[in-house]
């Protein structure tokens, strides 16, 4: 992969769409953005054991490796770049790249160590791929903003983008982790939307009190999946990451929601 | 220096020798090493507050700008980067990079942070100046054995060239922070040169316990310096840095001591 991006770099810009593989229309649109900004684009499949910890689900995560590469091909991918675990995290590995206050709330808070698996994992796919530009989806919005901050702390000379969310017809977003659902519990998980809808509806009718929305977004969770676990409701300041009481322009609401044991993440800009 | 770098790398290769400036013929002999690797040698200057404690000496380490890119010059070096702490660390900074058991012992049990600040400070680097070959210093061995593993750790196509220690004429290592010494001082600095040549004579004559070893490096630190303060001296396997009890093929041995106040390293390969 170096050897051949030594060469690549020297005529064209590249590209890159990081990915965990089970390809779907969310990342299909990361490829067509990146095209926009680069002569050629490189997608990776690689599930990270890093971002993982040990309870998650990293057997189980989904695997299609051949319609994978089916979807990156007709998206106009050129490149797609597989490597092992193995190849990876060798022997004795010992380096990690973290970031900081940002990786510590809301999936952080959850996830402890998921955010240094993260972006050590970015910056090992950046130095073998040396792209222009790289593409990630707004549906992992901290993860994105995390990523962005590593990309500028660290110097890397790469222009950062961030996708809005793909989502399914009725709503759900686009997520590798929907194929766990049962036809039977998969209208349930429509929970975070209905609860981001709701959050959006009330600012719009100039409720800005974020106790009250919360209150109000928990009912509607409740009701869509009576089983839901609710991991958490944040509303912060979408580039900080602040917490914030009353919604301001640029407050992102996101949240972490069980549904049957299939942990969700979502996030709507209120305003 | 990125768009430099940029049109540059598309001809030529290129070297990196990051230095924290005051150069002396130690750095002058890591830029000719690093021209014979490359087409071009960019030399960085920068004196990088992430990898001094609060208590070291920041705020006193020498600087002699002037003085540098003139040596730089006369070495055959093209391209000095000399960064201002606010641009390389601007607020809200919060991205380090960590290589994990190899930083722990030696130096990084003295200087607990201290790595953390060098791996970084090298990472930015690396990415500010997209080096194909870069060159360390011998003479802080446990430095370059821990950027070594970052660098391949983190899949930087980056060849990594340890260049060995030079000496002054009476064998004291050549060091920035060897201004420190008054010049009555500055024949007791060579205790640990004295002690490592002592400890190469041992081995030499088939004494290979290192305990034994310890102890006459000890008698022959405090009969040179009798106020030295001994921070470690070392025994270790040349590359995995675990320790060694009876020396063996490449060993090294390592040590930190305080003379006068001024805290020096040296090491030699025994075997």
């Amino acid at each position: 992969m170096q050897s051949v991006v030594r060469e690549l770099s020297k005529k064209k810009t590249i590209g890159l769409v990081p990915t965990m593989g089970f390809l779907h229309d969310g990342h299909v649109s990361l490829i067509q953005k990146a095209l926009k900004h680069s002569d050629i684009v490189i997608t990776t499949i690689f599930v990270n054991p890093a971002q993982f910890a040990p309870n998650e689900d990293l057997d189980r995560y989904p695997r299609d490796e051949k319609g994978d590469i089916e979807k990156i091909k007709s998206a106009g991918g050129k490149i797609v770049f597989i490597p092992k675990a193995s190849d990876i995290y060798p022997d004795n590995y010992q380096t990690y790249v973290e970031v900081g206050d940002l990786s510590q709330t809301l999936e952080g808070a959850s996830r402890p160590s998921h955010f240094k698996g993260v972006t050590t994992i970015v910056a090992k796919l950046f130095n073998i791929t040396r792209p222009d530009v790289v593409v990630f989806g707004l549906k992992d919005y901290q993860q994105a903003m995390v990523l962005k901050k590593m990309t500028h702390d660290l110097n890397y000379p790469i222009k950062f983008i961030i996708a809005p969310t793909v989502r399914e017809k009725d709503g759900l977003a686009m997520s590798s982790r929907n194929k766990y659902f049962s036809p039977k519990q998969r209208p349930e998980s429509l929970a975070l939307y209905f609860a981001l809808k709701t959050a959006k509806e009330m600012v719009k009718s100039d409720i800005k009190d974020t106790s009250q929305i919360k209150k109000e977004m928990k009912a509607v969770i409740q009701a869509t999946c009576p089983t839901a676990q609710i991991d958490y409701i944040a509303f912060t300041d979408f580039n900080s990451l602040d917490p914030v009481k009353k919604i301001v322009k640029n407050t992102i609401c996101s949240l972490a929601v069980r549904i049957h044991a299939v942990r969700l993440i979502d996030n709507m800009k209120l305003l």
